[in-house]
């Protein structure tokens, strides 16, 4: 079930709802990070007319999922993997015309768990929240 | 900023995420728990089909925050607050066609923050993941 | 590495750290719950007198983890595991002198790992803390 | 109720439990982070010889828990406050006769409100778990 990643690192509409909600990933950079980019516009705003939280959690669910799969899989390859737990502390806010960018760091684990913790932060780098996650390794059958 | 809740209880696009995500909050209840529902389609997929994670974090922020809301509003009103952390365990996995509904339940707090717990589950009633969640209320000049 | 539960179900001086902070864990309860009780003298305060975070993690960690390594052990015996990650709200505060009483509560799962919820309430039923943990059953030979 | 910090920076037996559990804090580094450290014994340990989660929330507690008491205090005096929410992710263990060490970094808030993380590591650097907290000024009358 594991896949190579793109030959450029760019990963759009990868999923029905990364398609809707039109962001960006990016697992090409020579750090080893998995990164989502968002240009935010009205379909992502809350009642205050700012980045949604909902869509804040998504985009760090992506950057982090995407750097365990990477740290995860073997060789160059994306590893399946689930989302055990992810918590997220919402800094700061951040309107809409900009572009936002969250990013995945590997902080341990094993074979077949990892630790992330994650950060998105607005155009100019300023941080708008941070995450830490826990994502597990689907083997084929399903077995562990 | 405070503003009534609408008469049935029921807000449909209150806010630009919303809207294009599609979810039905529900603030009519007579126990004071906010909650929120949505028909699982294609947009709300992950890349193995099943109900994306960012989209579970987005019901739950709902449900806990309306919640929130309610319970610190003063009188009827719902209050206008933020997320300040939200916790999340995904416990299982939802297919597209299914109905799902994440509620909120008030643990404690004080005058400007609450403390949430949510839950999500799906038609039949299987929990699919829980949330913990605090929530701050927020003044008109931002003075605290 | 199982072993039974002792025959009443209580474990006092289970590990170094349950025995310098003098908690009870148990484990008899038919409800399949783990429990953690302590009595609050000088040495769990904290700076402002009352009881100290770090003791209200261990004892949630402790009633968290006997619920999971019950649930998931076979038949009646004890399952080693590990904490994955533990996620704690606070609540409310207590004063020493009081009695308090950590339980754990499983809300899903699979065959390794077990998602529980915890709340620690004193001696009126007042919660004092809620905590969410994900825990993973240790393999002989520490292989997955 | 702010206090200035002690002139060399070093806390010992600030508390019940910190007297009890015998980790040492240092407010007194000039980069402004709180740090606790611990000689880990027998005391420490868990069922399986390793230092017990509890203590590693304690002493990840107490090293977040400065590094906002710092920030949100007036010149240099240290504010007391609260933990709000603490979540630990335990990434490593750790063997008794190791010194670990845990460091609170600030991650953004405001006026009232500390986002801090948090990691401990042993005594060759290694992280054994990372955390994520929230926490908020207590004013005299705890009006807010």
């Amino acid at each position: 079930m594991s896949f190579p990643p793109p030959e450029d690192g760019i990963i759009r509409g990868g999923s029905g709802a990364q398609l809707s909600v039109d962001y960006v990933v990016d697992v090409g950079q020579p750090d080893g990070k998995g990164r989502a980019l968002l240009d935010v516009r009205d379909q992502h705003t809350n009642r205050n007319g700012h980045l949604h939280g909902g869509i804040i959690a998504m985009l760090l669910d992506a950057a982090c999922g995407f750097t365990a799969s990477m740290r995860l899989g073997e060789g160059d390859a994306l590893t399946p993997l689930v989302t055990v737990q992810l918590n997220i502390s919402f800094v700061g806010e951040v309107e809409k015309g900009q572009r936002v960018i969250a990013v995945g760091h590997y902080t341990g684990g094993g074979r077949k768990i990892a630790h992330i913790h994650g950060e998105l932060a607005d155009g100019t780098g300023r941080v708008v929240a941070t995450a830490m996650g826990v994502f597990r390794k689907i083997t084929p059958r399903g077995t562990t």
